[in-house]
């Protein structure tokens, strides 16, 4: 009879937004007429800029003839995006990309768990505590980890705590990792990391022939001109990191579907005999055998976001989100809460009073303000006593939420 | 080190269509100026419908409004269009598949080796030969197969010859196997299955205990109505099989990306402990941790194929290509080739010419009649002596191969 992998059923409960909804509905059941305020997951709401509507419209009308009309693109995605992606996203940051070392895709969510097909199933991997959870259900899913223990953490896998105390910094690991999770700015925690840290982990990989993946979907929203937008800002990182990329958050194509990752063509990992394979091939492969490219549509979309006029569409989204950020760190902090992140992240992490757990938290605050957030718990054992707000959500909903709160 | 999953050194040579686009690429630089007629990959070439067009202009204006605008969809795909699927592909042929059993997906070919993911690794596999090379990539590339032999042929994998004697219909597997691929209408030799047939594939299945993998992406082009559009035709299959359908082919979505699997809810699988474990439940959390949905935009131009205005429209493409097919047909029958294929799918399916291997008839009908095809063996061991030549092209393009290729 078939087998199936089970793997499978060594995951938790249900994916951390799910339990959130189902919270949420059996509230609105109990309570009809009650309006809620969602910011919770972090999903943008704010039109898509005019210049990608417009190159949407523009190779949807192309479609409709003959001459234009686009079939099966490359796998990787069209050149010209590459080439835009490649000189202004690298190349204005004086990093070398070259656009075959860019693959176009239709998510970093699956990029970060599709990167794993070509990677040893043997590798120590590390991932910070409280991270995003998919790079961990993804190890669980693929076989990486061991069974789930009471807490939630998974055998087999190396926590890399962020905290107050480091502030949010993860240490290097005492053990050697073949593979580490980097994500920065950071969801959910919204910290950010400087060039002389993000230095140590490229060193660290470099010493221990290490792969760093380096997740960097929200680099929009750094602010700080001395922070790292790319992990290729520092020297040697062609040579130990795969970086993802996503148009989801800058240009709100979160409903649209664009992404990319890196992956240097001087990048290389083993095999058990020992001989040195590069991994760019081996993506390639993994690319052209199980995925059939992005949208012509959405690709002409994400190309117009390097347009001068999608720049500046792009830059007022993201200012019009940290401005929402700014707001709520203002009124959380004057509402006598200890607030880190949302400075150079649309993310706010909030410190729960004490005695709470976070998910009393969640409870407290969809039952006394109507307003949904997620509990830090969800995202791993350190990240329990926290809380994560998002800016993504309009104005007058996040000034609600903020009233809301205050007056508890 | 990291270390690297070594079974993609087992995959030979490159994929089939790159080997192609070399060869072509030699010809073309050696005779510049000469005008290639290219009915190889199987890629679609008329304008998308008008009716999916102005879909998906509505989808974007919406996109544009603070009310309309749409972030994260469902990771399984919106509602409204799981339902017309439904009612439209099977309610109206008697199968009961609920709009829950559709996962909306960006392809087949990620949802055909995507299933894998929750599979499995020790489940003994079946497969046509030829066959699609991408069951047989991704299966070598997941570590399900041995070693590949020097004929192509991967060790550990049960091939089911396909060819003239049995008129391109499998036999059934004399070991049991646990997971059997299916394609009907077949690509690539473009034979059907009757429902009596495909009835052999459930009794077997339901029998051993297997999965049937049923892909059914060339549906649209069943002429004779007696031959079944899905699996769930045949009583029991829902018990047995997993379908992959796409808009690829009947919608000419090739480079819009929408397809969709249906997994329904009473088909199981066991862990090694002998627990039963129901597949939709697997393929529901796997999507939901490792895909972020379908374009907004993509999905309301896939909802309206099933308009009346997209289903005439969808009608009239569908025609199109099939008269090309049967021109092609008559031609090469005329040309005196023997020939398959063609009647209830967009491929025609040669036997080529005493003494030549199908590389052979690449390289002669390149360079005598500037036409490309595929190598039949390129899709499998049986597939040697065969050439597929795709229906997919403009009915002047169709005319003037045919023209070039019976003037030899």
């Amino acid at each position: 009879m078939v087998q199936v992998n089970e793997n499978y059923l060594k995951l938790k409960a249900g994916y951390l937004f799910p339990e959130i909804s189902k919270r949420v509905k059996i509230y609105t059941q109990k309570n009809l007429g009650d309006e809620i305020i969602k910011l919770g997951i972090g999903d943008v709401t704010e039109p898509l800029p005019q210049a990608c509507r417009d190159a949407m419209h523009k190779a949807l009308n192309e479609m409709g003839t003959s001459d234009g009309f686009k079939g099966y693109g490359p796998e990787q995605g069209y050149l010209w995006l590459r080439e835009k992606i490649s000189s202004n996203d690298f190349g204005s940051r004086g990093c070398h990309i070259s656009p075959d070392e860019i693959f176009v895709s239709d998510g970093s969510k699956c990029d970060s768990s599709n990167i794993l097909d070509i990677l040893g199933a043997n590798n120590s991997i590390a991932v910070t505590d409280p991270v995003y959870p998919v790079y961990v259900d993804s190890n669980v899913m693929t076989g990486r980890t061991g069974e789930a223990l009471q807490n939630g953490t998974y055998q087999g896998l190396t926590y890399l705590s962020i905290n107050e105390k480091n502030n949010f910094l993860p240490e290097l690991p005492k053990t050697k990792v073949d593979i580490v999770y980097l994500c920065f700015p950071n969801n959910p925690t919204g910290a950010t990391i400087t060039k002389e840290e993000l230095k140590k982990w490229v060193d660290y990989a470099l010493q221990n022939k290490s792969l760093i993946l380096f997740d960097s979907a929200y680099e929009a929203f750094i602010q700080n001109k001395d922070i790292p937008h790319s992990i290729y800002e520092i020297e040697g990182a062609k040579e130990c990191a795969i970086e993802f990329r996503s148009f989801s958050k800058n240009a709100g194509f979160t409903g649209v579907r664009c992404a990319y990752t890196v992956v240097p063509k001087n990048l290389s990992g083993l095999s058990s005999k020992g001989e040195k394979l590069d991994l760019w091939s081996l993506w390639n492969r993994r690319q052209s055998t199980k995925f059939n490219g992005v949208s012509y549509i959405v690709q002409r979309g994400a190309e117009a976001v390097y347009s001068s006029q999608g720049k500046k569409e792009v830059m007022k989204l993201i200012d019009f989100y940290m401005e929402n950020a700014k707001m709520m760190k203002d009124k959380l902090q004057i509402a006598g809460f200890k607030v880190y992140g949302g400075d150079n992240a649309p993310y706010i992490w909030i410190k729960v009073p004490d005695k709470m757990t976070s998910w009393d938290f969640f409870d407290y605050l969809l039952e006394k303000a109507k307003v949904v957030g997620t509990p830090g718990s969800g995202f791993g054992l350190s990240g329990e006593g926290y809380f994560r707000l998002s800016a993504f959500n309009s104005r007058s909903n996040v000034l609600d939420a903020m009233e809301r709160i205050i007056t508890i």
